[in-house]
């Protein structure tokens, strides 16, 4: 096998479309956004991206095996043909960082694609009340319409750049001219965010003008917040009163 | 040396000789499996592939040395051709693993290999009663014939995928639309387990019409059980009663 | 990409200019003397250096992102053309380390440099009264004017060799038959070293016959000592008498 | 630079030499005995070899750096002429261990090189009276002139076969048609083992027919005795009485 090889699962004709990469990385932020676009809008899985430096395995769903790759779904958003990367991996190496970043890139410039997202999440290290969506740019005359769409731009975030596919995204984009930026939703950093994600959706829909429904990923948020209250109980050693006890408090 | 390279040890004439694999790993069923075919069928040697993927290191046996390799053995199973690849080692990098895999692949494909079994275990944490074989397929047309010979496919396991030149036979081997179908024994997955690897034998006897002894897996699994009653019984900080012991007690 | 991928981000007309190389190390010595040059004698970015050696990240500053690279600046010292090699990173690997050497000597081929000197630091393992500089060289034809210049050669320092990029340019700028020099300034290890940097620049001027202004690097001096009082206070628990303070003891 | 390079430092014309390495392994035997016939019989380096698979550093020695390489020297044996591969270096991963045995053995083939000779220790674990030779061996027909020079052939030693350069000298040799011997002098394991250095290389003058002197070893062996007797003292809590202590008494 090459080192990256491109399997071809449905050809489609698709009108400059922007790019969304959604790989695994802090709570999940990206990951979940992705999945929820091909959830909502009817992803149509048409790439598939081997490589020799993504884990020697294969998954298995119901017996069935699938070899481990990155795909990539086409999708109509309102109107805008979208490219959604999404994946259950990161290349183990980082000379495979980089490897596989250029093939993704290649698909995208044989499909006219002049701009790109990359997802993803910021940690903070505390829970969030407020979900703000941090941005990074490669190119400087994306920051206003940006700005304009909610983003937040901070002198030093986030402090240790941007690592993996999302920060190869942007910086080997423009080495080729393609315009990208980094949404980044905070989270905790500590458990999966789908209200994160939710944040970084709204800023994407914005910018794209599509719109999607949010009722699956709010479901997946109150779970997670069952989560949280279940751990802070244990933490307290003892089950924190719900609604229905406090009804009969006093 | 080239990253993989092939030695030709014996000619042989084969006809679509199916492929079973057997290489180090969980309770070491796999390579006890093929290991046994080996002994009791004859193998002929015919070729080894050596890889600078390969350890360092050379084996020595009776102070003759042999360069770090795996091996593929001929045999004749009732009638039907069978190559087995086995080997002390498996690749130390993930390009490695992959390259492996593709040369045996390559071995495979110019002898009309149009099968290959994957034999391997599945660790389930706890001493089993029953040996129960996990499958997987890389084509869902080879399902039937496995659930027929009593393996069984489970929504969800095994819950990592499957690791290493097991995996990506068939990962690969679908790339090359080669049917291949892992057949994993449960084992507990701290011992060496004779009993999963002939319960696995058991279900490929079934799936390709040959009849092997299994006297020697026998004599080994019962030396396993030995070791296991005197590990139980140090844990327990005496000696436990045997037979003979008890016979005397009322 | 390329392993190795050089940008050309301005043309320049150089003579014969002497490469300096600063990227980080002990006591960020070399990073410190190389900046330093940089901002007192108004430096030109001519040349980045990427590589799929490099960690797989962007660095993101005020929301823009720039790829990570080493960068090259020309600038003019008293008459002495220089080259100085910077970055906020070393490659990943062995062979990064090499390759990334060797394409920024290919650089200075272009331009004809005849002259290198890598800056960095010794570490000695206590705090420094007065700062030496050890050096190192790839022919012996450069020892005198070193020690005409200050530079101490020691039988066995530093004991466990050159690693790295400093290193590798004397190496292998030996086998391009490029003169090359190591300077290398005392510093206890423990802390970033303004002072280890200022003496050591204070040879380069010395060897090269430009003057620079230090006031900045004394600054940035005085305020690692400060952290470096505060260290000692809290560590013996109590806060020391300043010098306000003792003015009313007695 | 490419990954493994051959620096000619001299041009010498020889026989059929002998290749013998001796680079860093147990008991630093191999590398003792290979660095006891350079000088005792005058080596002339002859050739270095490069790569980027050896550690990215230089080495520095009065001042004076030398680029990370392993040597070999030429040297006359009483008529024999001998290729020693000596360095303070392996190679840093397994391609490198590879790539650079195949380096040697080319640099070996091209003076017609028929035999070799791979020196090291194998570890016991406990400290040795009797300094016995293991051997192993690339083809059969070298075990019966080695059993006759005092080398003993053992089943199942060394249990974990020959790793790195040593081995592969071997391996590859025999991929090669060379015939190649590993003498493995007995060693404790935790400490430089000058005495075991000295049975291998009485092995290797009774195989190759030369005479070198010891007194050197020897005296180091001596001062290794005595770092021993004070470990050991220490290890009493009191020093051991000297026999110029034990003169007194009584």
């Amino acid at each position: 096998m090459d080192d990256f090889e491109i399997e071809e699962t449905a050809t489609v004709d698709l009108e400059s479309p922007v790019l969304v990469e959604g790989l695994p990385g802090v709570g999940h932020v990206g990951k979940l956004a992705a999945e929820h676009l091909l959830e909502e809008l009817d992803g149509e899985l048409i790439r598939r991206v081997y490589s020799t430096h993504l884990p020697p395995q294969v998954s298995v769903d119901e017996g069935r095996t699938q070899l481990a790759c990155v795909e990539i779904h086409a999708l109509d958003a309102d109107g805008t043909d979208l490219l959604v990367l999404t994946g259950d991996h990161q290349a183990q190496d980082t000379a495979g960082h980089y490897g596989l970043t250029d093939t993704v890139l290649d698909i995208a410039e044989a499909f006219d694609t002049e701009q790109l997202y990359a997802l993803g999440g910021v940690p903070t290290g505390e829970l969030i009340e407020e979900y703000d969506v941090v941005g990074a740019v490669n190119t400087d005359t994306q920051r206003e319409e940006l700005e304009d769409a909610g983003v937040e731009f901070r002198g030093d975030e986030p402090a240790g750049g941007i690592v993996g596919v999302s920060g190869l995204l942007l910086g080997l984009g423009e080495r080729r001219d393609l315009p990208g930026a980094c949404l980044m939703g905070e989270t905790s950093g500590y458990l999966v965010d789908p209200k994160s994600a939710q944040a970084t959706l709204e800023v994407l829909q914005e910018l794209l003008g599509f719109e999607v429904d949010f009722s699956s990923l709010e479901d997946r948020a109150d779970e997670m917040e069952d989560v949280v209250r279940k751990i802070q109980e244990m933490e307290q050693g003892q089950p924190a009163p719900s609604e229905e006890d406090l009804r009969y408090i006093g």
